[in-house]
């Protein structure tokens, strides 16, 4: 039996089996894909601090090693139900775990355009990824759908391999940092179109144009692109909690020490209802999370099954 | 006038101009000695995510630079008033500054034995920095008192100057964490006396003997040391503030986006009131409290005094 399982091997996920492998609990993180969750996929990470520039897949490998140190465990499986109970279970689709605490940390997943033709094209010309597929635009045009930092931040990415990024935003006025724009503005091959929405992704085997819309005067126009990286926001991934509660967007409810409605399960990260998501307040959620599992467990003492 | 004067430039003051100065703000730091806070005299931090091992001023120097590097500026003062208003002011003893919001960021100061003799020796014997004093205790005996992380790993690093240390605890188990515990465990020279309270400091130059009593017997023991290291806990660095609301310890009341009572003025980091005082939670403080004050100066828009 484990004395905490944490679901998902993001900065909270790594960061709480830091704190608490490292508190002598024995720790297993179950992470689906590969570490580092969202923060893995960007390319330049300039506001975690302590680091003037990094790579997220970078940091991420530290925490990773960081967290291995200490004495954690990470498994590579994909939680389906978790239960509650004096022994709480965690199932993933080939086997089941048991532990004393379960701290879910299981992030977020980009949200998709709902444009017509999208989901022809995922994979081959739609990315919510550009570290991972910029090198295959190339001398190419492409969409960058959004207006935060993520959209900036990849579009600038983008810019040093395609010949043409348009940034397409919904309303007036980007969200994304004073600086990433300014950054934005030194790179010529960078355009913004304000006040869009996406209407339809046409082509036969590649993406041929990207029918788009403006909001204000519903006029049509055909952009003639090779890709669409889609940066417009985020889903929580707690589809497979069925006690836990969640807030109407599906975030789990958890207070500042990061205890949910059930006592023992913990959340944290991405995935809890917070103002705030960014890699340093996820580390932070992880290390309270940690924390409030050591005293949960501290206080149950012997009534725990040992 | 600035946009936001942050007080302290700990880990949660530089990550608040970290993200402030990103977002465009005019943001000035004022701090009281030098950057990094509590974390610059601590030698080496192994739970901050991203670092196995690093010293604290080092991390300290990472942060100032990143926060200088995105256009924050900061001063050495020590802040005795400020005021809310329109325009609020921060008072230094020698200037004042204006400025649109305020992020309190002064954190803690070690807390004092409370010994008979301790005021007489303080810098002379009794020190509450290892890091800073060790090298002066070489081949000498000291007593640690305290039994938390901080009061651990202090005395593994006083074990490589001093011949002898002796942990002193109130209590009978040490309150830091397994991993550290076992590291001392491997210092021959480390010992650990449980149950005992500090009673008195004696000497006339130097120290000359440590009376410590047993808390369940009352048994009084002479201990020979050259030097007292003290790692018992914090004082909240409040008390030049009048109108924000603070708890009965001192600490600072905000809620989890780092709003105080005064619309406009933010707390963060070890002097707000919270569980868990680490680097990485008050750095995530600090990125919240820049966030709020940015989100604050937005929906006044006009209405602000320019």
């Amino acid at each position: 039996m484990y004395d905490v399982v944490i679901i998902g091997g993001g900065p909270s996920g790594l960061t709480a089996a830091i704190y608490a492998s490292r508190a002598g609990l024995n720790a297993l993180i179950i992470e689906k894909a590969g570490c580092g969750g969202q923060m893995a996929i960007t390319d330049a990470l300039e506001n975690y601090p302590g680091f003037s520039s990094v790579n997220g897949f970078e940091l991420a490998s530290k925490l990773e090693e960081q967290a291995r140190n200490f004495g954690a465990a990470i498994i590579y499986e994909e939680v389906v139900e978790i239960s509650d109970g004096a022994v709480k279970k965690v199932k993933t689709v080939g086997a089941q775990y048991e532990t004393k605490t379960i701290i879910i940390a299981s992030g977020t997943n980009a949200k998709k355009l709902g444009a017509a033709g999208e989901e022809n094209f995922i994979g081959r010309g739609v990315s919510f990824c550009a570290v991972c597929d910029a090198p295959f635009y190339k001398n190419k045009t492409v969409a960058v759908v959004g207006g935060g930092d993520s959209a900036i931040q990849e579009a600038i990415y983008l810019s040093k391999f395609a010949s043409s990024v348009f940034v397409l935003h919904r309303r007036d006025k980007l969200r994304a940092a004073k600086s990433l724009q300014n950054k934005m503005l030194s790179h010529q091959n960078i355009s913004v179109i304000y006040d869009v929405a996406p209407e339809e992704i046409c082509g036969k085997e590649k993406i041929e144009k990207f029918i788009i819309s403006n909001v204000k005067t519903g006029e049509k126009t055909d952009l003639k692109v090779d890709g669409i990286f889609v940066f417009i926001g985020l889903t929580p991934n707690s589809a497979f909690l069925q006690y836990v509660a969640l807030d109407e967007n599906g975030y789990i409810i958890a207070d500042e020490n990061m205890k949910t409605n059930i006592a023992g399960i913990f959340a944290c990260g991405d995935v809890r209802k917070k103002h705030l998501r960014q890699v340093v307040t996820a580390a932070s959620d992880g290390a309270q999370a940690a924390v409030s599992a050591l005293d949960y467990i501290e206080k149950q003492g012997d009534s725990l099954v040992k």
